[in-house]
């Protein structure tokens, strides 16, 4: 039910080997996060394990303990840093689940009250806006205990 | 940015006190995973730590590993027993978040082609649909190896 096998190419993989760019905000041993370059609301961010993996589903469980680890504490930041009121955590598994790289990949979508998540327009966001962002939130992460 | 306090009185705890009634899918000492009782797609499951935390922002690392450890063992037999095509998992926090109950929860929602997610309608689902449901993601748990 894990549908096809891990693709070296797809566009995750190209960026945790420095093929393609990414506004990085953390990396450990295990995992990476980045600012999503197609953000569905203000401060979207993805965290991937290193381990290759397609989704969750064929994901090794010490990669995915890994993987969470980097959400709660890119989360956290990312709230501080845009001094939002919530968070929205996603995860998409194969086409019908929504995913659209086959790398598994969370996503951190700070909320704000009132304003509701943007739909996948597939647009390219600004990169000077997102470097901002980016900016924050590694700067909350520096800070951070955790 | 964690909102409030832990309560005890919300009704993920009630069910692990066992206040409340849950089709229950998985047990083991830090995790539960059971139907949920609004669900927006066929299959949709719960899993939540036995441990309290409000939700990821407050959450135990270890905790948080053996919950997700716990999502992709029934999310695997979820798409096993429903014959799924995908998967999607989603996890709120905070009200602008998206969150409703204030125990951390994870949503395993076994998804098919062309079929889009039901919305959230506050009604509750027929409990003899949820209890078969229920009854094949349980014999796929038990027949997997994970």
């Amino acid at each position: 039910m894990s549908g096809s096998a891990y693709d070296q190419d797809n566009v995750f993989a190209k960026i945790l080997r420095g093929e393609l760019p990414a506004q990085k905000l953390y990396e450990d041993d295990k995992t990476l996060a980045f600012m999503d370059i197609m953000p569905r609301g203000d401060g979207h961010c993805l965290a991937i394990p290193k381990q290759p993996a397609r989704n969750l589903l064929d994901a090794d469980t010490d990669s995915l303990a890994a993987l969470m680890a980097t959400v709660q504490k890119v989360g956290r930041a990312a709230m501080t840093a845009l001094e939002a009121d919530g968070l929205t955590i996603q995860q998409f598994n194969e086409e019908a689940g929504g995913q659209i790289v086959f790398h598994l990949h969370v996503h951190i979508i700070p909320r704000f009250t009132g304003v509701a998540l943007r739909p996948h327009s597939g647009e390219m966001a600004d990169q000077d806006k997102l470097a901002e962002q980016a900016a924050k939130i590694k700067a909350a992460l520096a800070t951070s205990d955790a």
